[in-house]
Protein backbone atom coordinates (compact mmCIF):
# COMPACT_ATOMS: atom_id res chain seq x y z
CA UNK A 1 0.00 0.00 0.00
CA UNK A 2 2.67 2.11 0.87
CA UNK A 3 4.20 2.26 -2.80
CA UNK A 4 0.88 2.56 -4.46
CA UNK A 5 -0.51 5.50 -2.35
CA UNK A 6 1.20 8.69 -1.01
CA UNK A 7 2.40 8.75 2.49
CA UNK A 8 -0.22 11.33 3.82
CA UNK A 9 -2.75 9.26 2.08
CA UNK A 10 -2.28 6.28 4.00
CA UNK A 11 -2.20 5.33 7.83
CA UNK A 12 -1.64 1.77 9.75
CA UNK A 13 -3.34 1.46 12.88
CA UNK A 14 -1.39 -1.68 14.60
CA UNK A 15 -2.26 -3.70 17.46
CA UNK A 16 0.22 -3.49 20.35
CA UNK A 17 -1.13 -6.35 22.48
CA UNK A 18 2.04 -8.27 21.65
CA UNK A 19 3.99 -5.82 22.96
CA UNK A 20 5.87 -6.69 26.53
CA UNK A 21 8.96 -6.48 28.49
CA UNK A 22 11.66 -8.47 27.71
CA UNK A 23 15.43 -7.76 29.08
CA UNK A 24 13.84 -4.90 31.00
CA UNK A 25 12.96 -3.35 27.48
CA UNK A 26 9.54 -2.26 26.18
CA UNK A 27 8.96 -4.74 22.56
CA UNK A 28 6.44 -4.05 20.19
CA UNK A 29 6.64 -6.90 17.46
CA UNK A 30 3.97 -5.92 15.35
CA UNK A 31 4.77 -1.87 15.32
CA UNK A 32 8.47 -2.94 14.69
CA UNK A 33 7.80 -5.41 11.97
CA UNK A 34 5.78 -2.58 10.40
CA UNK A 35 8.36 0.00 10.90
CA UNK A 36 11.45 -2.18 9.51
CA UNK A 37 9.23 -2.82 6.45
CA UNK A 38 8.22 0.03 5.38
CA UNK A 39 11.75 1.38 6.17
CA UNK A 40 12.92 -1.25 3.76
CA UNK A 41 14.86 -2.71 6.72
CA UNK A 42 13.25 -5.84 7.67
CA UNK A 43 14.87 -9.18 7.06
CA UNK A 44 12.05 -11.20 4.18
CA UNK A 45 14.35 -14.24 3.90
CA UNK A 46 14.54 -14.89 8.25
CA UNK A 47 10.64 -13.10 8.15
CA UNK A 48 11.31 -10.62 11.42
CA UNK A 49 13.69 -8.51 12.51
CA UNK A 50 16.30 -6.59 10.61
CA UNK A 51 18.77 -7.41 8.32
CA UNK A 52 22.43 -8.08 8.96
CA UNK A 53 21.60 -8.36 12.31
CA UNK A 54 23.45 -9.76 14.78
CA UNK A 55 22.88 -11.60 18.15
CA UNK A 56 25.47 -10.82 20.41
CA UNK A 57 24.06 -9.45 23.31
CA UNK A 58 21.70 -12.39 22.97
CA UNK A 59 24.53 -14.81 23.69
CA UNK A 60 25.83 -12.40 26.32
CA UNK A 61 22.61 -12.04 28.22
CA UNK A 62 22.59 -15.96 27.65
CA UNK A 63 26.24 -16.39 28.97
CA UNK A 64 24.90 -14.23 32.14
CA UNK A 65 21.87 -16.61 32.79
CA UNK A 66 19.05 -14.00 31.61
CA UNK A 67 16.30 -15.17 29.29
CA UNK A 68 16.92 -15.84 26.02
CA UNK A 69 13.57 -17.46 24.57
CA UNK A 70 12.88 -14.28 22.67
CA UNK A 71 15.84 -13.33 20.59
CA UNK A 72 16.64 -9.19 20.46
CA UNK A 73 18.95 -8.32 17.51
CA UNK A 74 22.28 -5.83 18.70
CA UNK A 75 20.60 -3.44 15.50
CA UNK A 76 16.68 -4.01 16.77
CA UNK A 77 17.78 -3.59 20.14
CA UNK A 78 18.56 0.35 19.11
CA UNK A 79 14.91 0.40 18.87
CA UNK A 80 14.07 -0.58 21.93
CA UNK A 81 16.34 1.09 24.40
CA UNK A 82 15.89 4.26 22.76
CA UNK A 83 12.02 3.62 23.28
CA UNK A 84 12.32 2.58 26.70
CA UNK A 85 14.52 5.12 27.70
CA UNK A 86 12.03 8.41 25.97
CA UNK A 87 8.84 6.41 27.87
CA UNK A 88 10.45 6.32 30.95
CA UNK A 89 10.60 9.98 30.56
CA UNK A 90 6.94 9.85 30.09
CA UNK A 91 6.46 9.90 26.14
CA UNK A 92 3.76 8.36 24.34
CA UNK A 93 4.54 5.31 22.58
CA UNK A 94 2.41 7.10 19.44
CA UNK A 95 5.35 9.86 20.28
CA UNK A 96 8.01 7.55 20.34
CA UNK A 97 6.74 6.00 17.43
CA UNK A 98 6.54 8.79 14.93
CA UNK A 99 10.19 10.08 16.20
CA UNK A 100 11.67 6.42 15.28
CA UNK A 101 9.64 6.28 12.23
CA UNK A 102 10.89 9.71 11.38
CA UNK A 103 14.13 8.90 11.66
CA UNK A 104 13.96 5.79 9.42
CA UNK A 105 12.67 7.52 6.88
CA UNK A 106 9.33 6.04 7.25
CA UNK A 107 6.41 8.94 5.97
CA UNK A 108 3.30 6.77 6.02
CA UNK A 109 1.93 7.50 9.77
CA UNK A 110 1.97 4.18 12.06
CA UNK A 111 -0.21 4.38 15.47
CA UNK A 112 0.17 2.08 17.77
CA UNK A 113 -3.64 1.22 18.60
CA UNK A 114 -2.68 2.14 22.24
CA UNK A 115 -0.34 4.72 24.13
CA UNK A 116 -0.92 2.32 27.44
CA UNK A 117 -0.35 -1.33 27.96
CA UNK A 118 -3.51 -3.52 26.81
CA UNK A 119 -1.96 -6.92 26.43
CA UNK A 120 -3.07 -10.26 24.50
CA UNK A 121 -3.72 -13.02 27.26
CA UNK A 122 -3.90 -16.53 25.71
CA UNK A 123 -5.70 -19.38 27.91
CA UNK A 124 -4.08 -22.40 26.76
CA UNK A 125 -5.75 -26.16 27.18
CA UNK A 126 -2.55 -27.40 28.67
CA UNK A 127 -0.53 -24.51 30.10
CA UNK A 128 -2.94 -22.07 31.58
CA UNK A 129 -3.01 -18.25 30.70
CA UNK A 130 0.71 -17.34 29.10
CA UNK A 131 1.42 -13.75 27.95
CA UNK A 132 1.28 -13.43 23.85
CA UNK A 133 4.70 -13.85 22.98
CA UNK A 134 5.11 -16.40 25.91
CA UNK A 135 2.32 -18.27 24.24
CA UNK A 136 3.30 -17.65 20.64
CA UNK A 137 7.79 -18.07 20.47
CA UNK A 138 8.44 -19.74 24.03
CA UNK A 139 5.67 -22.68 23.88
CA UNK A 140 5.66 -22.64 19.96
CA UNK A 141 1.75 -21.84 19.87
CA UNK A 142 -0.13 -24.41 22.20
CA UNK A 143 -3.70 -25.28 21.28
CA UNK A 144 -6.15 -21.70 22.55
CA UNK A 145 -9.55 -22.23 24.85
CA UNK A 146 -9.67 -18.54 24.58
CA UNK A 147 -8.07 -15.20 23.98
CA UNK A 148 -8.87 -12.37 26.45
CA UNK A 149 -6.83 -8.55 26.45
CA UNK A 150 -6.04 -7.46 29.39
CA UNK A 151 -5.18 -3.31 30.39
CA UNK A 152 -5.83 -0.02 28.14
CA UNK A 153 -9.57 -0.20 27.20
CA UNK A 154 -9.24 2.90 24.91
CA UNK A 155 -7.38 3.65 21.36
CA UNK A 156 -5.64 6.51 21.34
CA UNK A 157 -6.74 10.18 19.92
CA UNK A 158 -4.85 9.33 16.61
CA UNK A 159 -6.47 6.35 16.20
CA UNK A 160 -10.00 7.90 16.39
CA UNK A 161 -8.90 10.89 13.82
CA UNK A 162 -7.47 8.36 11.12
CA UNK A 163 -10.64 6.03 11.07
CA UNK A 164 -13.17 9.35 11.05
CA UNK A 165 -10.78 10.55 8.17
CA UNK A 166 -10.69 7.30 6.31
CA UNK A 167 -12.26 6.94 2.96
CA UNK A 168 -11.06 3.34 2.84
CA UNK A 169 -10.49 1.29 5.48
CA UNK A 170 -8.34 -2.64 4.79
CA UNK A 171 -8.14 -5.33 7.13
CA UNK A 172 -5.16 -7.07 6.58
CA UNK A 173 -4.51 -10.89 5.82
CA UNK A 174 -3.68 -11.09 9.63
CA UNK A 175 -4.86 -13.56 12.37
CA UNK A 176 -8.31 -12.06 13.23
CA UNK A 177 -8.50 -12.81 16.90
CA UNK A 178 -4.89 -11.75 18.33
CA UNK A 179 -3.87 -9.37 15.80
CA UNK A 180 -6.94 -7.91 14.32
CA UNK A 181 -9.29 -8.15 17.81
CA UNK A 182 -7.21 -6.73 19.66
CA UNK A 183 -7.81 -2.97 17.83
CA UNK A 184 -11.48 -3.81 17.59
CA UNK A 185 -11.88 -4.49 20.83
CA UNK A 186 -11.12 -1.07 21.74
CA UNK A 187 -13.88 1.20 23.08
CA UNK A 188 -15.91 2.66 20.01
CA UNK A 189 -13.67 1.54 17.28
CA UNK A 190 -15.61 -1.67 16.13
CA UNK A 191 -18.54 1.06 15.78
CA UNK A 192 -16.79 3.87 14.01
CA UNK A 193 -14.52 1.21 11.17
CA UNK A 194 -18.51 -0.06 10.81
CA UNK A 195 -19.51 3.31 9.51
CA UNK A 196 -16.76 2.86 7.04
CA UNK A 197 -15.95 1.18 3.73
CA UNK A 198 -14.10 -1.85 5.35
CA UNK A 199 -12.30 -4.66 2.97
CA UNK A 200 -10.87 -7.60 4.53
CA UNK A 201 -7.96 -9.54 2.86
CA UNK A 202 -8.74 -13.26 3.74
CA UNK A 203 -5.89 -14.99 6.21
CA UNK A 204 -7.39 -18.16 5.11
CA UNK A 205 -6.90 -19.81 1.80
CA UNK A 206 -7.94 -23.22 0.52
CA UNK A 207 -9.11 -23.65 4.00
CA UNK A 208 -5.58 -23.08 5.28
CA UNK A 209 -4.06 -20.51 7.35
CA UNK A 210 -1.07 -18.91 5.11
CA UNK A 211 1.06 -18.99 8.53
CA UNK A 212 0.47 -20.02 12.02
CA UNK A 213 -1.91 -21.39 14.05
CA UNK A 214 -5.37 -19.57 12.53
CA UNK A 215 -7.16 -22.99 11.17
CA UNK A 216 -6.75 -24.60 14.82
CA UNK A 217 -8.18 -21.44 16.51
CA UNK A 218 -11.31 -21.20 14.24
CA UNK A 219 -12.11 -25.11 14.67
CA UNK A 220 -11.57 -24.38 18.74
CA UNK A 221 -12.41 -20.75 18.87
CA UNK A 222 -15.70 -20.30 16.37
CA UNK A 223 -16.38 -23.98 16.33
CA UNK A 224 -16.45 -23.58 12.40
CA UNK A 225 -14.78 -25.02 9.87
CA UNK A 226 -11.32 -22.74 8.87
CA UNK A 227 -12.45 -21.01 5.59
CA UNK A 228 -13.49 -18.13 4.35
CA UNK A 229 -16.66 -18.11 5.86
CA UNK A 230 -16.01 -18.35 9.36
CA UNK A 231 -13.22 -15.08 8.67
CA UNK A 232 -16.55 -13.59 7.35
CA UNK A 233 -18.84 -14.05 10.11
CA UNK A 234 -16.13 -13.09 12.73
CA UNK A 235 -16.12 -9.59 10.68
CA UNK A 236 -19.71 -9.50 9.98
CA UNK A 237 -21.84 -5.90 9.69
CA UNK A 238 -18.66 -4.19 9.31
CA UNK A 239 -17.29 -5.53 5.69
CA UNK A 240 -18.63 -3.93 2.53
CA UNK A 241 -16.36 -6.07 0.51
CA UNK A 242 -14.27 -9.07 1.23
CA UNK A 243 -10.85 -10.33 -0.65
CA UNK A 244 -10.78 -13.93 -1.41
CA UNK A 245 -7.97 -16.62 -2.97
CA UNK A 246 -9.26 -17.07 -6.30
CA UNK A 247 -10.84 -20.45 -6.09
CA UNK A 248 -12.01 -19.53 -2.08
CA UNK A 249 -15.51 -17.63 -3.59
CA UNK A 250 -18.15 -19.23 -1.54
CA UNK A 251 -21.61 -18.22 -2.61
CA UNK A 252 -22.93 -18.22 0.91
CA UNK A 253 -20.74 -15.54 1.24
CA UNK A 254 -23.46 -12.07 0.95
CA UNK A 255 -21.34 -9.18 -0.07
CA UNK A 256 -19.26 -8.32 -2.81
CA UNK A 257 -16.26 -10.34 -3.35
CA UNK A 258 -12.59 -10.20 -5.02
CA UNK A 259 -11.25 -13.08 -5.62
CA UNK A 260 -7.62 -12.70 -7.28
CA UNK A 261 -3.70 -13.89 -5.65
CA UNK A 262 -3.82 -12.88 -2.13
CA UNK A 263 -0.43 -14.83 -1.13
CA UNK A 264 1.93 -12.37 -1.46
CA UNK A 265 4.90 -13.80 -2.54
CA UNK A 266 7.29 -11.17 -3.33
CA UNK A 267 6.83 -7.14 -3.63
CA UNK A 268 5.48 -6.82 -7.30
CA UNK A 269 2.74 -9.28 -5.72
CA UNK A 270 2.01 -7.13 -2.73
CA UNK A 271 1.87 -4.31 -4.99
CA UNK A 272 -0.87 -5.88 -7.41
CA UNK A 273 -2.97 -6.71 -4.70
CA UNK A 274 -2.77 -2.92 -3.09
CA UNK A 275 -4.04 -1.97 -6.34
CA UNK A 276 -6.71 -4.36 -6.75
CA UNK A 277 -7.71 -3.78 -3.00
CA UNK A 278 -8.23 -0.38 -4.11
CA UNK A 279 -9.52 -0.75 -7.78
CA UNK A 280 -12.31 -3.47 -5.85
CA UNK A 281 -13.18 -0.14 -3.50
CA UNK A 282 -13.74 2.60 -5.60
CA UNK A 283 -16.25 -0.16 -7.31
CA UNK A 284 -18.03 -0.83 -4.14
CA UNK A 285 -21.30 1.09 -3.89
CA UNK B 1 47.11 -10.70 42.35
CA UNK B 2 44.30 -12.86 40.76
CA UNK B 3 47.11 -15.07 39.80
CA UNK B 4 49.34 -15.14 42.58
CA UNK B 5 46.14 -16.00 45.27
CA UNK B 6 43.86 -17.93 45.79
CA UNK B 7 40.48 -16.87 44.90
CA UNK B 8 39.40 -16.89 48.78
CA UNK B 9 42.95 -15.07 49.66
CA UNK B 10 41.56 -12.31 47.51
CA UNK B 11 38.75 -9.36 47.42
CA UNK B 12 38.40 -6.50 45.04
CA UNK B 13 36.78 -3.25 46.29
CA UNK B 14 35.33 -1.35 43.33
CA UNK B 15 34.71 2.13 42.64
CA UNK B 16 31.44 3.03 41.81
CA UNK B 17 31.41 6.40 41.55
CA UNK B 18 31.80 6.23 37.37
CA UNK B 19 28.49 4.28 37.35
CA UNK B 20 25.81 6.01 35.40
CA UNK B 21 22.63 5.43 33.18
CA UNK B 22 23.06 5.02 29.43
CA UNK B 23 20.42 4.25 26.73
CA UNK B 24 18.37 3.60 30.37
CA UNK B 25 20.74 1.01 31.74
CA UNK B 26 22.63 1.23 34.72
CA UNK B 27 26.65 1.16 32.96
CA UNK B 28 29.34 0.38 35.75
CA UNK B 29 32.42 1.13 34.22
CA UNK B 30 35.08 0.10 36.82
CA UNK B 31 32.80 -2.53 38.36
CA UNK B 32 32.68 -4.64 34.56
CA UNK B 33 36.56 -3.58 33.76
CA UNK B 34 37.76 -5.83 37.10
CA UNK B 35 35.23 -8.39 36.02
CA UNK B 36 36.10 -9.01 32.36
CA UNK B 37 39.61 -8.71 33.21
CA UNK B 38 39.26 -11.36 35.77
CA UNK B 39 37.30 -13.27 33.21
CA UNK B 40 39.95 -12.89 30.72
CA UNK B 41 37.86 -11.74 28.15
CA UNK B 42 38.80 -7.86 28.33
CA UNK B 43 40.44 -6.24 25.32
CA UNK B 44 43.50 -5.26 26.01
CA UNK B 45 44.70 -3.74 22.91
CA UNK B 46 41.58 -1.13 22.76
CA UNK B 47 42.08 -0.67 26.65
CA UNK B 48 38.30 -1.14 27.37
CA UNK B 49 35.46 -3.53 27.06
CA UNK B 50 35.35 -6.64 25.76
CA UNK B 51 37.19 -8.77 22.96
CA UNK B 52 35.63 -9.40 19.83
CA UNK B 53 33.03 -6.79 20.35
CA UNK B 54 30.74 -5.45 17.75
CA UNK B 55 28.85 -1.98 18.26
CA UNK B 56 25.80 -2.65 16.15
CA UNK B 57 23.12 -1.43 18.75
CA UNK B 58 25.57 1.62 19.23
CA UNK B 59 25.12 2.60 15.58
CA UNK B 60 21.29 1.62 15.61
CA UNK B 61 20.98 4.15 18.42
CA UNK B 62 22.85 6.28 16.91
CA UNK B 63 20.68 6.55 13.66
CA UNK B 64 17.71 7.10 15.97
CA UNK B 65 18.77 9.65 17.07
CA UNK B 66 19.96 8.50 20.46
CA UNK B 67 22.85 9.43 22.84
CA UNK B 68 26.09 7.98 21.09
CA UNK B 69 29.23 9.61 22.92
CA UNK B 70 29.64 6.67 24.94
CA UNK B 71 30.36 3.44 23.19
CA UNK B 72 28.87 0.45 24.52
CA UNK B 73 29.47 -2.65 22.77
CA UNK B 74 26.95 -5.84 21.92
CA UNK B 75 28.08 -7.97 23.93
CA UNK B 76 28.93 -5.54 27.09
CA UNK B 77 24.81 -4.26 26.57
CA UNK B 78 23.86 -8.27 27.86
CA UNK B 79 25.99 -7.50 31.25
CA UNK B 80 23.90 -4.26 31.17
CA UNK B 81 20.40 -5.60 30.48
CA UNK B 82 21.28 -8.45 33.13
CA UNK B 83 21.88 -6.20 35.53
CA UNK B 84 19.35 -3.34 35.23
CA UNK B 85 16.54 -5.77 35.21
CA UNK B 86 18.13 -7.35 38.22
CA UNK B 87 18.59 -3.82 39.86
CA UNK B 88 14.90 -3.14 39.04
CA UNK B 89 13.79 -6.33 40.32
CA UNK B 90 15.33 -4.87 43.86
CA UNK B 91 18.57 -6.81 43.55
CA UNK B 92 21.68 -5.14 45.03
CA UNK B 93 24.55 -4.63 42.86
CA UNK B 94 27.17 -6.43 45.16
CA UNK B 95 24.39 -9.60 44.47
CA UNK B 96 24.16 -9.35 40.83
CA UNK B 97 27.64 -8.91 40.70
CA UNK B 98 28.20 -12.12 41.93
CA UNK B 99 25.85 -13.78 40.20
CA UNK B 100 27.50 -12.42 36.60
CA UNK B 101 30.89 -12.68 37.92
CA UNK B 102 29.73 -16.39 39.00
CA UNK B 103 28.73 -16.64 35.50
CA UNK B 104 31.69 -15.99 34.13
CA UNK B 105 34.01 -18.07 36.04
CA UNK B 106 35.02 -15.36 38.34
CA UNK B 107 36.03 -16.66 41.61
CA UNK B 108 37.36 -13.85 42.77
CA UNK B 109 35.11 -11.65 45.54
CA UNK B 110 34.37 -8.09 43.55
CA UNK B 111 32.62 -6.25 46.11
CA UNK B 112 30.99 -2.80 44.53
CA UNK B 113 32.19 -0.12 47.30
CA UNK B 114 28.23 0.75 47.72
CA UNK B 115 24.52 -0.91 46.60
CA UNK B 116 22.79 2.58 46.39
CA UNK B 117 24.44 5.23 43.80
CA UNK B 118 27.44 7.53 44.86
CA UNK B 119 28.28 9.68 42.14
CA UNK B 120 31.42 11.35 41.53
CA UNK B 121 30.78 14.72 39.99
CA UNK B 122 34.01 16.59 38.43
CA UNK B 123 33.37 20.90 38.88
CA UNK B 124 35.33 21.83 35.68
CA UNK B 125 36.77 25.69 35.07
CA UNK B 126 35.07 25.59 31.93
CA UNK B 127 31.94 23.52 32.13
CA UNK B 128 30.58 23.38 35.15
CA UNK B 129 29.50 20.33 37.40
CA UNK B 130 29.78 17.51 35.04
CA UNK B 131 28.94 13.98 35.67
CA UNK B 132 32.13 11.43 35.86
CA UNK B 133 31.68 9.89 32.53
CA UNK B 134 30.31 13.10 30.35
CA UNK B 135 33.50 14.79 32.17
CA UNK B 136 35.98 12.13 31.15
CA UNK B 137 34.52 10.75 27.64
CA UNK B 138 32.04 13.12 26.25
CA UNK B 139 34.31 16.26 26.88
CA UNK B 140 37.63 14.59 27.08
CA UNK B 141 38.25 15.62 31.02
CA UNK B 142 38.42 18.64 30.89
CA UNK B 143 40.61 21.05 33.62
CA UNK B 144 39.57 20.25 37.26
CA UNK B 145 38.65 22.32 39.96
CA UNK B 146 37.59 20.26 42.53
CA UNK B 147 36.02 16.33 42.91
CA UNK B 148 33.04 15.73 44.52
CA UNK B 149 30.73 12.37 45.69
CA UNK B 150 27.17 12.75 45.73
CA UNK B 151 24.25 10.12 47.44
CA UNK B 152 25.12 7.22 49.27
CA UNK B 153 27.25 7.55 52.53
CA UNK B 154 28.21 3.92 53.27
CA UNK B 155 30.12 1.03 52.27
CA UNK B 156 28.34 -2.35 51.89
CA UNK B 157 28.69 -4.25 55.37
CA UNK B 158 30.18 -6.79 52.46
CA UNK B 159 33.31 -4.13 51.93
CA UNK B 160 33.52 -3.50 56.13
CA UNK B 161 33.67 -7.09 56.56
CA UNK B 162 36.56 -8.22 54.14
CA UNK B 163 38.26 -4.81 55.14
CA UNK B 164 38.27 -6.45 58.66
CA UNK B 165 39.37 -9.79 57.32
CA UNK B 166 42.24 -8.16 55.26
CA UNK B 167 45.58 -9.09 56.70
CA UNK B 168 46.90 -6.70 53.76
CA UNK B 169 44.96 -4.26 51.85
CA UNK B 170 46.44 -2.97 48.38
CA UNK B 171 45.75 0.71 46.78
CA UNK B 172 46.33 0.26 42.99
CA UNK B 173 48.07 2.44 40.82
CA UNK B 174 45.04 4.07 40.43
CA UNK B 175 43.81 8.19 39.98
CA UNK B 176 43.55 8.95 44.14
CA UNK B 177 41.02 11.33 43.52
CA UNK B 178 38.57 9.63 41.21
CA UNK B 179 39.52 6.29 41.47
CA UNK B 180 40.37 5.38 45.22
CA UNK B 181 38.49 8.38 46.85
CA UNK B 182 35.35 7.80 46.85
CA UNK B 183 35.79 4.26 48.22
CA UNK B 184 37.67 5.72 51.12
CA UNK B 185 35.35 8.68 51.64
CA UNK B 186 32.79 5.89 52.77
CA UNK B 187 32.15 6.44 56.08
CA UNK B 188 34.28 4.74 57.97
CA UNK B 189 36.38 3.00 55.50
CA UNK B 190 39.11 5.22 55.63
CA UNK B 191 39.46 4.87 59.58
CA UNK B 192 39.11 1.09 59.46
CA UNK B 193 41.52 1.00 56.35
CA UNK B 194 44.20 2.74 58.93
CA UNK B 195 44.16 0.00 61.10
CA UNK B 196 45.11 -2.69 58.65
CA UNK B 197 48.75 -3.18 57.17
CA UNK B 198 48.51 -0.96 53.85
CA UNK B 199 50.43 -0.69 50.40
CA UNK B 200 50.19 1.52 47.81
CA UNK B 201 51.36 1.28 44.45
CA UNK B 202 52.35 5.09 43.20
CA UNK B 203 49.89 5.96 39.83
CA UNK B 204 52.84 8.57 39.41
CA UNK B 205 56.18 7.56 37.54
CA UNK B 206 58.70 9.93 37.00
CA UNK B 207 56.78 12.68 37.71
CA UNK B 208 54.14 11.66 34.80
CA UNK B 209 50.76 9.94 35.13
CA UNK B 210 50.75 6.26 33.57
CA UNK B 211 47.24 7.41 31.96
CA UNK B 212 44.71 9.94 32.22
CA UNK B 213 44.97 13.55 33.81
CA UNK B 214 46.21 13.36 36.81
CA UNK B 215 49.48 14.68 36.92
CA UNK B 216 47.25 18.02 36.33
CA UNK B 217 44.56 17.04 38.97
CA UNK B 218 47.57 16.64 41.68
CA UNK B 219 48.66 20.38 40.52
CA UNK B 220 45.30 21.83 40.63
CA UNK B 221 43.76 19.58 43.35
CA UNK B 222 46.64 19.75 45.69
CA UNK B 223 48.74 22.55 44.40
CA UNK B 224 51.39 20.10 44.15
CA UNK B 225 54.18 19.31 41.83
CA UNK B 226 52.77 15.17 40.32
CA UNK B 227 55.36 13.37 41.81
CA UNK B 228 55.43 10.25 44.29
CA UNK B 229 55.88 12.53 47.33
CA UNK B 230 52.15 14.03 46.38
CA UNK B 231 50.93 10.37 46.07
CA UNK B 232 52.22 9.21 49.72
CA UNK B 233 51.02 12.72 51.49
CA UNK B 234 47.44 12.08 49.90
CA UNK B 235 46.94 8.66 51.62
CA UNK B 236 49.10 9.84 54.87
CA UNK B 237 48.69 7.66 57.64
CA UNK B 238 47.00 5.35 55.81
CA UNK B 239 49.92 3.39 54.15
CA UNK B 240 52.63 1.19 56.16
CA UNK B 241 54.41 0.76 52.68
CA UNK B 242 54.72 2.11 49.27
CA UNK B 243 55.63 1.21 46.15
CA UNK B 244 57.24 3.07 43.58
CA UNK B 245 59.05 2.89 40.32
CA UNK B 246 62.63 2.08 40.16
CA UNK B 247 64.40 6.02 40.04
CA UNK B 248 61.52 7.20 42.07
CA UNK B 249 63.15 6.96 45.05
CA UNK B 250 62.46 10.11 47.30
CA UNK B 251 64.35 10.30 51.10
CA UNK B 252 61.70 12.29 51.97
CA UNK B 253 59.36 9.42 51.98
CA UNK B 254 59.01 8.57 55.47
CA UNK B 255 58.20 5.36 55.50
CA UNK B 256 59.14 1.53 54.15
CA UNK B 257 59.46 2.07 50.32
CA UNK B 258 59.74 -0.53 47.74
CA UNK B 259 61.22 0.69 44.32
CA UNK B 260 60.66 -1.62 41.19
CA UNK B 261 59.45 -1.48 37.74
CA UNK B 262 55.50 -0.93 38.18
CA UNK B 263 54.90 -0.07 34.38
CA UNK B 264 52.64 -3.27 34.02
CA UNK B 265 52.95 -3.81 30.10
CA UNK B 266 51.79 -7.60 30.31
CA UNK B 267 50.65 -10.19 32.51
CA UNK B 268 54.14 -11.22 32.93
CA UNK B 269 54.64 -7.90 34.63
CA UNK B 270 51.36 -7.95 36.66
CA UNK B 271 52.58 -11.54 38.12
CA UNK B 272 55.92 -10.42 38.91
CA UNK B 273 54.76 -7.21 41.00
CA UNK B 274 51.62 -8.91 42.36
CA UNK B 275 54.64 -11.32 43.92
CA UNK B 276 57.03 -8.12 45.30
CA UNK B 277 54.02 -6.77 46.38
CA UNK B 278 53.44 -9.53 48.78
CA UNK B 279 57.04 -9.97 49.58
CA UNK B 280 57.25 -6.15 50.34
CA UNK B 281 54.43 -6.58 52.78
CA UNK B 282 55.83 -9.79 54.49
CA UNK B 283 58.86 -7.52 55.25
CA UNK B 284 56.92 -4.98 57.08
CA UNK B 285 57.20 -4.26 60.58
Amino acid sequence: MARVLAPSELTAVVNTGDDFEHWGLTVCPDLDTCMYTLAELSDEVRGWGLRDETFNARDAVRRLGGADWFALGDRDLGTHLVRTEALRADDTLTAVTARLCDRLGVHVSLLPMCDAPRRTVIDTFELGALPFQEWLVKHGAPAVQAVRFVGELGATSQVHEAIERADLIVIGPSNPYVSIDPILSLEGVRQRVARKRVIAVSPIVAGRAIKGPLADMIRTLAGKEPGVLAIAEHYRELLSGFVVERGDEDTALDMPVLATETVMRDVDARVKLAREVLTFAESLP
